[in-house]
């Protein structure tokens, strides 16, 4: 069904075998996956025939030797991890294939498999220079003739045992320490935050906890990303080095509103931040809790934390007033989090742990974005590099190991769902994928946990966008054709739509369906991310063909199907291979910085050297905005691989460029 | 009436005259200006007739040449003001004298007169490098083109207008930055702790307040002396370095034990140390209060604080459990505490003000007495000194500027009043000295206040023992003659007694006595002050004799009348001069470590070079003790000048040595 490639000869037989069904055929090599696993009569859904287009035929390839020609939809470590799209990915040699139950195939992976040291960008000296660390002592018990204090025979002990020469206690750990150390009959572990710094300069080793040496050691720490939706968090154990699980739950403060400005607005009621400060550390309480208890850890070992958020997340995290990053000229209080305990901000670590919240470079360049540009590397390599981060803002940072430009374009909520009238979040019953035959213009789909339809998130939307585009239901200018050939195409109260699932269909009382204005609306949000884009290289004198590699992070960004993305022109249409998806890069940065010593002061340095583009300074934003509010955009030329698309299709606007007041369509 | 010093020809007549009442007379040189008030007909109390032992005839000279032979019960700053015991006191010239009414006379001056930086020991360089520093800053406000943070505009500004490259903030200062910043309109006042320091690293300044640059500036700080019985504060002005007020109270915990180790026993109840806890916090907040509402100031102006303290009074306000104090080998938990602000120890000053508590040596000679070191110079001279504190406990440090050896003797409660049948605090109606006639045996006193007499404060309990050994009425081992001449030595309940004040003339339902158990009280206790004398002194191999100079400090100290001291064996025999009274030194040494940022450095070299001896491990001291366990000692040739009177007074042991197990008095 698909042109195989032509680096090996055809004539050689590759036995390929299917789990666990255990099904097995003998192909000739350059046969796709898909192609092997129709012979076999597997039941493997392709609902777009095999042209790589819909993604729903990922297999998992166990071992053997096989040709990709893409991976797309995939995020680099479930690539690493064996899965594949069926129908791009070719037998050369002996394959075992294993294919999902519909189930597993279907769960959205949410971007946080266990990750390890290894993983983490650069060199990380975590094992030579360690953040934290635990002792055993054996303190000399006190006697008439040597009244030393209990502080001080423990730091003597520290001095002569471990060479440590000198060491800080706060209040909370002296308050406890006379009874801690003789419950413990004076043999004791200590654990200790050893590289503690203010301002370039390390400060001695600090108490974090005390126990009796009898006492099993754990000495863990937990990695957050703080998104205005989810709330993901890494557990990470200090003896290995890796994550050991992750737990994500929705941000509380959804109840007092969707995205950071009407959060923002929250906060002028009478105690409104406190109640969303509340909200937020409830949250993270919630995932500690739920890490705690499933690997059966305390959480008093709980040693040290590290959290990633966009610059309101952080601001109503540490109760500071975030007014002022709404009202222009948009100002964050601070940037930088100082020194904090977990104790003193309400989470339920070891109220000892250090907590290091990621810095921010301005109002809308948060914490978030410098986790992402650390995770994703970066900062670190010699290419020129855009990394983009999106969601209800398109934050988006270009350059390389040299320089950092970033910038922030309101997208408004359609990415996540929000202000689009079957809209809704990634959870159970989204549309999360769709496929439209261009014939029949009946859709596919499929939905978050394979529940019955409820409505369609944001990548639901994204797809159906470019779905529709493709087969000629929705023009360039975004209107549906009304003469579509489809009894799915129809109009209410004036407004034509489209429907993608009848209500008898799904799990919602009503017909699911997309309206012109919905499509309107998406539009402009990728035309204020597409623009950003354009700003960005402009600025900076760089074209966006000049870029080397696109590295797409945050939670969103792994969901994105990119040929679909270039497609409607939300991103630029490059070759498909400097595409990246990094997967959930501020909660990857987080983990990095809490592991890795070194990595904070590239955080740091990261965060002081990037430049923040006010785009509403920049009179240039509008135009760009502009030119991109059409599919894929108003200069067809910078879309070659769309315009080639609609040509073969026949659309008359491949052949000129569109007039940017949208005359072509009326 | 006394023999007049010979320094001067006694034929040239000298001009005295006395106010408020305008008396005046010409005297010869070396007249006592108690004679040339008696010459006026003047009413000035001598009731041990001009002896100098009862230094009621204090006066003040206001100006003029004066000779004085001793300044017993004065101490150094009365001294420079221009008081005089008028009896040992000299006119050599034209000489104005202010004869105080007998209220003002009466009232206890609480050592804590204003204070002046010039008071301080060595340099103090408080000018050059302030601990608190006030700066007006005016901050270019946010734009577009520049939105920088509220906080690096702070910074920004400091850097640009003060040269100040770095601040740090915490959580409640940048809580309310975003807002302060723009109410004052980006002109603001910045007060800085400006030496904070960790483990000798000095960290860049730290923001502890913002406010409009249209307000005011005052900067404030109190140095606190929290001691067991009483609380003082000093009230600092940081622009003058000036003790500009003082505030005093008994310690709220009274209420849950007298002393240090009924309060440790307290703290044992549920939620004892938290109670004890509040009362210190309480106990400091009333002065802070007091101090506010007289000066007109406000608390957040109060922008540092320093507090020294005994070991278990500084335990008790952290929230340090006590209990390994009183209990064998007797450690603290910690001898330095870590850095605190008052937010967190719940002290009304600036919630973020650096609280400063000076560090112990160790159980039993606490931040009290290194701040008395501090105070008194003695770390810092030549001179073989030995500085003492007496309370309930003795501490007592001997040294100089190479070496310091301290220790502390549990003298029990007998000096402040405890254990004795009528004894009580030095409050109104105390008696606070007497002298006994020793003709008639009848009894002059002062109570605290002028009030009528309800009880005997450690003081008067200390000088009427003097007063009825030197009478006779007891014998060396603390006997009471129940054949002495007088209706006011009698027996009750087997006990024999000394009525000090009948109950007509007193304040009191009853009759105001001591009896001999009490008698032998105070002779355990004063043994037990001076047994440490000598074991500090053996346990380096110096003699009491080598001691250059005999500084007295602390609460009580400072009402110590020192012949009858030496008369009773308390104070060794010495010549007066050797002995200085310094008030309250622990309140003297906050002040100098709140004002100095240098002296805090000399505050932790001391508190570190300090050897802590610890008597119940050296055998010694029972000996020494049970030595002492006499009137004035059983090694008359120590107490020469106690023995000459004695010889005067014709009494048989002052011929031949006591035996020490009290037989000749049996």
């Amino acid at each position: 069904m698909s042109d195989a490639p032509a680096s090996q000869s055809r004539t050689s037989l590759c036995p390929v075998r299917f789990a666990p069904s255990g099904e097995a055929i003998d192909v000739p090599a350059g046969t796709s996956l898909l192609d092997a696993a129709i012979l076999c009569e597997l039941d493997l859904a392709a609902p777009c025939g095999g042209q790589g287009r819909c993604g729903r035929c990922r297999v998992r390839v166990t071992s053997g030797d096989v040709e990709r020609r893409s991976n797309s939809g995939l995020v680099p470590t479930e690539v690493l991890d064996g899965w594949a799209v069926a129908c791009q990915t070719f037998a050369m040699g002996p394959v075992e294939v294993e294919v999902p139950e519909r189930r597993q195939a279907t769960v959205r992976p949410h971007g946080h498999a266990v990750a390890e040291p290894e993983s983490l960008p650069l060199t990380c000296d975590w094992r030579q220079n360690p953040a934290v660390r635990t002792f055993v002592l054996d303190i000399e018990p006190p006697s008439l003739a040597d009244n030393t204090s209990d502080f001080d025979r423990l730091r003597r002990a520290l001095s002569q045992q471990h060479g440590i020469e000198e060491v800080r206690a706060e209040l909370p750990m002296l308050r406890r320490l006379g009874k801690d150390l003789r419950m413990a009959n004076w043999k004791v572990n200590v654990t200790l935050e050893m590289r503690d710094w203010v301002y370039g300069t390390y400060l001695p080793p600090r108490l974090i906890r005390i126990y009796p040496a009898v006492f099993p050691q754990a000495s863990m720490g937990v990695a957050v990303d703080l998104g205005t939706t989810s709330v993901v968090a890494y557990l990470v154990d200090f003896t290995t080095g890796r994550v050991v699980d992750t737990a994500s739950a929705y941000n509380r403060q959804i109840a007092c509103g969707d995205d950071v400005i009407s959060r923002i607005i929250y906060t002028k009621r009478k105690r409104g931040l406190e109640h969303l400060r509340n909200l937020a550390v409830e949250t993270i309480n919630g995932l500690l809790d739920e890490l705690q208890k499933r690997n059966r850890i305390e959480l008093y070992e709980i040693h040290e934390m590290a959290v990633a958020g966009n610059t309101t997340m952080t601001h109503l995290l540490l109760g500071l007033d975030p007014r002022y990053l709404r009202e222009e000229p948009y100002i964050p209080t601070v940037t930088s989090a100082p020194k904090l305990v977990a104790g003193e901000l309400g989470l339920n670590a070891n109220a000892l742990a250090r907590v290091h919240v990621l810095p921010a470079v301005g109002s809308y360049v948060g914490g978030d974005i410098t986790a992402g540009v650390i995770a994703s590397g970066m900062f670190a390599t010699d290419e020129l590099t855009l990394f983009i981060d999106i969601g209800t803002n398109g934050e988006m940072v270009l350059g390389n190991k040299d320089w950092l430009l970033s910038c922030a374009c309101s997208a408004g909520p359609a990415f996540e769902g929000g202000g689009v009238r079957h809209g809704m979040r990634a959870s159970a019953g989204a549309i999360e994928d769709v496929f439209i035959d261009d014939t029949t213009l009946e859709p596919s789909f499929r939905t978050v946990g394979d529940a019955p339809a409820v409505g369609i998130c944001g990548s639901g939307l994204l797809d159906l966008l470019a779905e529709l585009f493709v087969t000629g239901v929705v023009d360039k200018s975004g209107h549906i054709d009304r003469g579509a050939p489809s009894g799915r195409v129809r109009v209410r109260d004036g407004v034509p739509e489209y429907v993608v699932c009848w209500a008898r269909e799904g799990g919602a009382d009503h017909d699911i369906a997309i309206t012109e204005s919905d499509v309107i609306g998406l539009i402009r949000a990728k035309a204020a991310i597409y623009a950003g884009f354009e700003v960005l290289c402009h600025s900076v004198g760089v074209d966006l063909a000049d870029v080397q590699q696109i590295l797409i992070g945050g939670a969103f960004g792994q969901y994105i199907n990119i040929e679909k993305a270039i497609c409607i022109g939300l991103l630029p249409d490059q070759p498909v291979e400097r595409f990246k998806f990094l997967g959930n890069t501020s909660a990857q940065g987080a983990y990095a910085a809490l592991l890795c010593v070194n990595i904070r002061h590239d955080v740091l340095d990261v965060a002081g050297k990037m430049t923040y583009l006010e785009l509403s300074a920049d009179n240039s934003f509008m135009d760009e905005y502009t030119s991109a509010l059409f599919l894929p955009h108003t200069d067809l030329a910078a879309f070659p691989s769309v315009r080639d698309a609609l040509a073969k299709r026949g659309d008359p606007a491949a052949g000129k460029p569109t007039n940017a007041n949208g005359g072509a369509s009326a």
